[in-house]
Order: structure tokens, then C-alpha cells, then sequence
């Protein structure tokens, strides 16, 4: 008799379990249909990029931003839409700038570049010095003062097209980017030109951020496109005396007052535990920022705008924030932490989408007890949507969190376009592909949804 | 003792098995490293797209393709190339095409329409009739002949946007093109608009074939956009006395004398085992066919150069076939199967690629047997470039293999983007990009060399 109603008890314990999963399944469904058949999180992104258009921190459109993104939050009828005040880095760009080769017979040939965000600028006059190749920060430091001094240096190594995951190739010439300006100037270069970090092979110079060390001389520095590079690489090797001319008028202001843009809806039964889903707000002034980050801030809203248009009352708390200021500071980012930590915040998980508005490869979970439960319990409510959870994930923006023993986690997205877009002006809203930006907003809120029904 | 030579035994097979595999995945790995560091196929397929252009069968640009792609698999050092005659239907599609919305109020509303492949023509005046809208077959059956006699029928069901395998959408709604003509004509209609079959809310229409049925009378049909369609479907709510009116001067001519393309490298120990790869050459006339399947072509002859380039001697013989006449006749595959079966040739596989060449997914095994081998021996040597071994494969130029026994695959690709360009002027270069093409020729020769190696 013991064992007939241990049978009955794992019957009915097997059978809730089943209607449990039906249920999660049939609610996945739903988020799904509602994101692909009412996708409005394009509509949002096309007035993000079309109607106010790049929106670097400080800057008049970054502000638009921000009141836009407030505006649409606030008609979604959540419980709490309001701004975090985050003070910014204001650098401008200033005049277009200018690049030219000027080969020992003072032939001129013109170059696209840009100058890298936060860099200081070269003056009116501009700069002009012999060019130094080199492929690393080791070749360079190699070379030392005596090859270097007085020079312009040009760190030329492409990003390894034969990385699968190209966010791995970023990662692996990055350094030239920010670290090579000051490498540079601690050994006396006037001056940095790098290579665009793009896997493609085109005209555009690709901006980023540089990093100037403490206590060593700011020198100007510009990417060129990789075109420009292969130009002037091969030029160089004819022609090893041939001078390089760059001009940037770029400039760091005082920071300036910004904000992120918070909504949030109130957990029904755990208010206190957060889930968090974000993007930046910000992009670079001369990219549009459709893939970086345009799509993140609106897949974000539109998790929010999902779950109440399905009318599901989540049992935790969950916030979506347009963090500003990602791509020169981090400082909403930083703020956002710190708000969490100073106002006793419990998060549980916080979840960033800043890799393009691609197709949905994965979720991404870079916390292993986290990545351990999620793959569990939910890896197979997400293979109809071709959605893997992966033990790789996190952001920028939310990297601050990881302190707090936040479990970060992001939105793994196909990657093989987005370096032809990343800091250019081509990061543009027709990149953008409605379903493939749409199946993200759904993977997300599909995965926030468990977490905020059962928690971690 | 005896167990201790089975121990032998066993760690020598393991250790052979495993040696193999590492140089499986060390082959992978070259073939990958050099189809992105050295993109042929990206090269190919902008002279095909930009240089020759749509390349309907039957049309000079349909013999360029040939005469090119015949040209390049010329230079790969293959041990044959050679053409397969086959006779094409020859469909003009004649002057550009017009359609109208007439309201009761003899206003009339533009709105832009092609000509389905293989129609007939309205003549040079025209139709102009009533216009009933359903959104099935079964809608219109049971209209029945009093409702749609002397009227056109528009057939509006749209795709389902909801399907995550954009192509189920596309097979959920075809019907409506390719059989709607001639059910509508068994009623008595004069002629058909049909939905563009397109995920996509846009002002592209998008052509395709129709079939006409035997003994009923051909009538003339047209595709209008999505927006039209919507803007039609509307105006008819408002206004049910309304006529549409449509004029489509196209035609099919006698049939026309053309190629499927062939390049081969000869297996060194079982040549008379093929293995088979291809997409097909022809394209819609007013598509420069980039994606479909412009791509699928270069590919296919990309497999053959990166095993050429790599010194890698196939055990089995790897054939490369442009298909002619996929897209109104499928005249090439059928021809190549008859071919092969008359001539006594073994295929031990037929690959296909014609989804577009956007990311790969998977490689789709249509075969039960050749997929649990498949899946068993490689399916971890393709994780690292995230492709997966799935269970659904093939194509409609391999498909007449079929009956052959033939084991029918396809390159599996992500589908978000295929539907909105499909059969329309924006199937275009500038949409196909470089990494996502040459991973899709990188994973089909990596499925080739290993059965090439290994046989099935």
C-alpha cells in the first residue's frame, strides 16, 4: 500500500511537472507569436536612428535618447519609469578629419580616418612624421625609443578573419586600439594611426575608444580604414621614408550631465528580487548605432512591452535600462551598480543584449551555477526557437553587477556581420532585420519570464 | 594474457581512431582557415550578380552564367569539366507589368505587380474585371463557379510570420501561387493576383512559377507586393463593387537549348563513387539571383578549389554541378538524374545549397540512415564552427536522385532574411555577406571531404 501511494505521489508530482512545462512551453509560444507578428521594437529602433540618429554621451541626440525611450516606456503601462542621473566623459569630434600618405616625392595621397573616441586632438596644423609599422604592442616595444621617437606609429594587424566567433577576433587586436596610443607616446611618438577593427576589407574607419595611461603624454591618435591600411602598408614597404599626415580637432569637454532610462514592473510575489535587461543608449557620434546598440535598448523595451501585452504578472521584479554611456566611460553602467549596491538592490540576474540585432544563437549564462540551472530546467523549452543556452555571456554594462554576485548573462547573437557595421557610419537601421532583431526581444523575454516565474 | 593483448588491441584501434580524428578536425580547420582568408566565392558570385545579372533560362545571361562558371572551374585544375545539354522552357516575361485598383468612383490606385513565371500573357489591353479575395484553395472552392466566374480571384493569405523556419511559412502559403491559377480557372475566373510570398511587409513584388493543370484554360496571374496586397484587400472592405486591372505581356516561346555546368576531381581509390554539390545557375529574370542561388553555385565550385588548393586527394570522385532551370522547369535535375542513371553512375550522396547564403545551421541529412552515420562519426568535428548535423536535408535539383537511392543533403542555413528577397530586384550582391557565403562553402567541404574519405 506504501508503494501505491508512492506510485500515486510521483504520478501526481510527474504530471504537475508536465502541465508546468506545457504551460512555460505554450507561454514561449506566445511571447514568440506577439514579438514576430507585432514587431515593435523595429518601429522604435527606426526613430531611434532615423528621427534623432547618433548619440554620443553629451551630446543633444543622446539626450533625445533619453526622452524617447522614457516616452515610450511610460505608455506601456508599467509600474515605474524613471531616470538615473550619470555624469559623462563629453568629447567631441570636431572637424572631419583629415589623413594623407606623402611619399618621398611629396606625392599626396588622401586616406580615411578617424580620430579614436577620447582622444586628444592635433591641433589646426595638424601632424606630419615619418610612420612606423607594427604589428603588435611586443614589435613596438621591441623597436624602443631610438626607432620610435618623434615618429607616427601604425599598428596594422587585421583582426584573424579565421576566428568562427568574431567578437574572439575583436578581442584579439584590440589592445592596438586602446593600449597603443600610450605604448606609443612612452616612447616618444607623436602620434598613433590604427587599423580599422573590422573583419571586412573596406573604405570606412571604424572609431572605438582609446585609453590614455596615467602620466604619460597624450598623443593623437586615428584608426584608418583597412583599405587605407593595406594602401599605405604596402606603400611603406616601397617606400620606407614616406611621411604620414593626420589632422583632428577633437576635444574632451567637462562631463556633462546624462542619464540611464529605467522601467520597470513590479514582481507579484518577490518584488525585491530584480532581473535586469539591457542595452546602451549611446552610440558613437558618426554611427547611426543600429546594431551598436539601437537594438539592444529596443529588444529590452520590448521585453517589458511583451510580458504586459500578454497580461503575465511576473513574480519578480523585472527592469529594463538604456544605459548611457557605454561606449566611452561606462559610467552608466558604473552608476547603475551603484545605485543597486547603495539602495540595497537584490538582482538576480541581470541580462544584456550588445552584440547587434542579429539572429539569436543562444542565451548566454557566465555564471555556472546559473548557466547549471538554466541549461537544466529550460534548455529544451528554447529548441523549437533554434536558441541554445551557452556558458558564455555577460556585458559591458552590467559588468559592474558581477561584484554584487549578479549572475550575468547576454543574448548570443549569429556575429558574422557585425564587425562590417561596429563604430562606423554604415551602423545604419537598415542592417537591421526585422525578424532576426524580433526573435531576440522574444529570446530574452522567454528567458526572463522563467526566471522571474521560478528564480535561480 | 589473452587480456592483455585485448588491452593492446583496444588502445592501438583507440588511439588510431582518435589520430584520425584529430586530423579530420585539423583538415576542417584548413579548409575553414582558407575559404574566409581566401574568399573566392565572394569574387564569383559579384561577377555573376553585378557583371551578368539575371539569368533566366533560355536568356543570353543564362548562357554567360554557363560560359563563366564552365571558365572558372577551368582554372581549378579539375580532372573534367564538361556540359550537360538540356532543353529549357523559354518564358519572356515581356513589357513591364501594370496593375490597378479601379474604385466605383473610377478612381484609380497604382500598385505594382509582376508576372507569375510561366503565365500568360492578358494580351496588350489588358483585363479589367471584379475582383473577389480568399485566402485558400478551399475558400475559393467553395466560392464556387456562381461567385467567381468572369472575375479575377486574389488569393491574400499571407505567410505565417510566426514560423521560426521561415521556408515552413513559405511552404504554408505556395499553394496559392503555383496551384491558384489554374483552381481559379476551373470556376470560370479570367485571372489571379496573388500575395507576394514574402514575411516581409514591403512594395517588392515577387515572382515564382505557377503551374497550370491539363485541360484547364491558362489565365493570366500576377504577384502583387505585400503592401499592396494590403492596400488591395483594404479598398475591397470599403468598396466590394471595385475592378482590378492588370496587363502582362509575357510568353513562353519554344523551348531553348542550354547546360547544366559539371566539374569533377576524380576519386584516387573508388572513383565511381560521387559525391555531388550544387545550387542552380538559372535565376528569375528580374532578380540578379545573388541568393537564389547565385550563391549556392559559387559555393558549390568553392568546395572543389579549397580541396584542390589544399592538396587533399578525395578517395571518392566530388562533382560540382550548376543546375539549369530550377526556378520554372527543373529541368537541369532531372536531366542530371536521368543522365546518371544511364549511365550507371553511383552516387553516394547529393548536397544542395539553395537557402541563400547566409550563416550555416546545420548540414540537413533527408536520409535516416545517412543521418544516424553522420551524426554519430562527425557531428562534434563541425561544433567548433557551430554547425549541426540535422535531420532534414535536401533540394529541388537533387530531389529526381531520389528514386536512385540517393542520399539527398543541403546546407542549412539561417533564414530570416531569405524571404525578403526572394524572386524580387532586391535579391542583390550587397546582401550576401562575405563571412556568412564562404562558412556555407567551408561546411559543405567539410561534410565532402569526410565522406569522401570515409565513404557512408
Amino acid at each position: 500500500m506504501k508503494h501505491f501511494y508512492a506510485i500515486i505521489l510521483i504520478c501526481i508530482t510527474l504530471s504537475s511537472a508536465l502541465a508546468q512545462s506545457e504551460t512555460d512551453s505554450s507561454r514561449l509560444k506566445k511571447i514568440y507569436d506577439l514579438a514576430l507578428s507585432q514587431p515593435k521594437g523595429y518601429e522604435w529602433l527606426e526613430h531611434l536612428c532615423n528621427k534623432i540618429g547618433p548619440r554620443l554621451s553629451g551630446s543633444p541626440q543622446a539626450q533625445q535618447a533619453v526622452d524617447y525611450t522614457k516616452k515610450i516606456m511610460d505608455t506601456l503601462g508599467l509600474d515605474r519609469v524613471f531616470l538615473q542621473e550619470v555624469m559623462v566623459p563629453n568629447w567631441k569630434r570636431g572637424d572631419k578629419e583629415i589623413g594623407r600618405i606623402i611619399d618621398s616625392k611629396k606625392q599626396k595621397t588622401e586616406v580615411r580616418v578617424v580620430a579614436l573616441g577620447n582622444a586628444v586632438g592635433t591641433g589646426k596644423k595638424g601632424i606630419e612624421a615619418s610612420i612606423i609599422e607594427v604589428k603588435s604592442l611586443k614589435e613596438l616595444a621591441e623597436l624602443g625609443k631610438s626607432k620610435v621617437e618623434g615618429k607616427i606609429v601604425f599598428f596594422n594587424r587585421p583582426m584573424d578573419v579565421t576566428k568562427i566567433r568574431t567578437f574572439e577576433a575583436y578581442g584579439g587586436a584590440g589592445d592596438q586600439r586602446r593600449s597603443g596610443p600610450s605604448e606609443a607616446a612612452k616612447l616618444g611618438a607623436i602620434g598613433v594611426v590604427v587599423r580599422s577593427l573590422t573583419t571586412s576589407i573596406d573604405n570606412y574607419p571604424h572609431t572605438g575608444a582609446l585609453a590614455y595611461q596615467l602620466n604619460v603624454p597624450q598623443i593623437p591618435a586615428v584608426a584608418i580604414s583597412t583599405q587605407g591600411a593595406e594602401l599605405l602598408s604596402k606603400m611603406l614597404k616601397q617606400d620606407p621614408q614616406l611621411k604620414f599626415y593626420f589632422r583632428t580637432t577633437c576635444e574632451m569637454l567637462p562631463d556633462a550631465l546624462s542619464y540611464n532610462v529605467v522601467g520597470e514592473i513590479k514582481g507579484s510575489e518577490k518584488p525585491d528580487e530584480i532581473i535586469v535587461v539591457g542595452g546602451h543608449l549611446d552610440s558613437w557620434d558618426l554611427a547611426k548605432g543600429a546594431h551598436d546598440d539601437g537594438t539592444g535598448c529596443v529588444q529590452s523595451i520590448d521585453v517589458l512591452r511583451l510580458i504586459k501585452a500578454l497580461g503575465i504578472k511576473p513574480k519578480r521584479t523585472i527592469r529594463a535600462v538604456m544605459f548611457m554611456n557605454e561606449e566611452n566611460g561606462l559610467r552608466g553602467g558604473v552608476k547603475y551598480a551603484e545605485l543597486a549596491q547603495k539602495n540595497n538592490e537584490k538582482h538576480i540576474a541581470a541580462i544584456e543584449s550588445d552584440g547587434g540585432g542579429f539572429t539569436p544563437r543562444g542565451l548566454g549564462v557566465g555564471d555556472e551555477r546559473a548557466f547549471e540551472i538554466i541549461q537544466t530546467r529550460w534548455a529544451k523549452l528554447f529548441v523549437p526557437y533554434m536558441v541554445e543556452i551557452q556558458n558564455q555571456g555577460g556585458g559591458a554594462d552590467i559588468s559592474p553587477l558581477r561584484n554584487q554576485g549578479v549572475p550575468l548573462m547576454s543574448l548570443n547573437v549569429d556575429s558574422q556581420r557585425y564587425f562590417d557595421y561596429h563604430h562606423t557610419e554604415i551602423d545604419t537601421f537598415d542592417k537591421v532585420n526585422l525578424r532576426e532583431l524580433q526573435l531576440g526581444a522574444a529570446a530574452m523575454a522567454g528567458l526572463i519570464y522563467l526566471i522571474s516565474e521560478y528564480g535561480l
